[in-house]
């Protein structure tokens, strides 16, 4: 099963490979993470999705929580939660498939942020489905670099 | 002086915390990182936007090299290429500043991907510094949760 798991933690030095050490030590992969700072500059969030069975995840959890350095943890597996990520993909394009390929960035909303005379980067953000479906549909152009920040969520909570 | 490099690497048990131990090992704070698949799943690719003296960061990209697992290390500093992060914001708002909070929101082609009574929630992607010009904007208003992604980049290489 996919979780998603946002920890909040001061931004100190070596508390991301504590974190990510608790994982790895307990044979947990690690989907897709990112930490970058809030607001607050001295505060960072880490999220972090992976999959594995429950048990482990809840020891895992647990010892997030005893983390010096570590503020909150939210499991995203019961609450309601807006999710996106980024992807920045390069297709390869020539004066045939460009317009194709223009015409697919349109429909998904997605920004060409780059032209070259034989590629397009392009960005897209969205949730997995849909950025999955794209990635998918521009595999039979090209697909000559890609690189995507991992998910992050907020919860949906109403206040 | 700020750096950002990105890491190809297997995507094996452990690779994380280690490039990640580098970095805290010798001293050197990471701004931003993710890491996710790239289209091959057996391969990720990881983003580190890092600050400090030239020197010791030549001898963290020489280990990164000689690590198990890393493909690839490029140090985006001397060329030319696309950066991106994505931005999720929980904004306080009531009857009043709704209607401001969405026209900011529009000026900047950002989203709002979730609505509450008391808040708008709202994805904005784009360089640092427009990213940055937007939560200093959404201050005043309240910015009641925030969530990035970290900055992830490709070349701009002619091809």
């Amino acid at each position: 099963m996919r979780h998603t798991i946002s920890v909040l933690v001061e931004n100190k030095f070596g508390v991301l490979t504590r974190v990510a050490g608790l994982f790895s030590g307990r044979g947990y992969n690690i989907d897709t993470l990112n930490v970058a700072p809030t607001v607050d500059p001295g505060i960072s969030r880490m999220t972090i999705v992976t999959r594995g069975d429950e048990d482990t995840l809840e020891q895992i959890i647990k010892q997030l929580n005893k983390l010096i350095n570590v503020i909150e943890v939210i499991d995203f597996r019961d609450g309601e939660y807006v999710d996106r990520e980024l992807v920045l993909v390069k297709v390869a394009v020539n004066s045939k498939t460009r317009s194709e390929v223009m015409q697919i960035t349109d429909i998904f909303r997605a920004k060409i942020v780059d032209v070259q005379p034989k590629s397009l980067t392009i960005e897209i953000t969205g949730g997995e489905g849909k950025v999955g479906k794209f990635i998918e549909l521009m595999k039979p152009f090209g697909v000559l670099d890609l690189t995507r920040t991992g998910k992050v969520a907020l919860p949906r909570s109403t206040d």
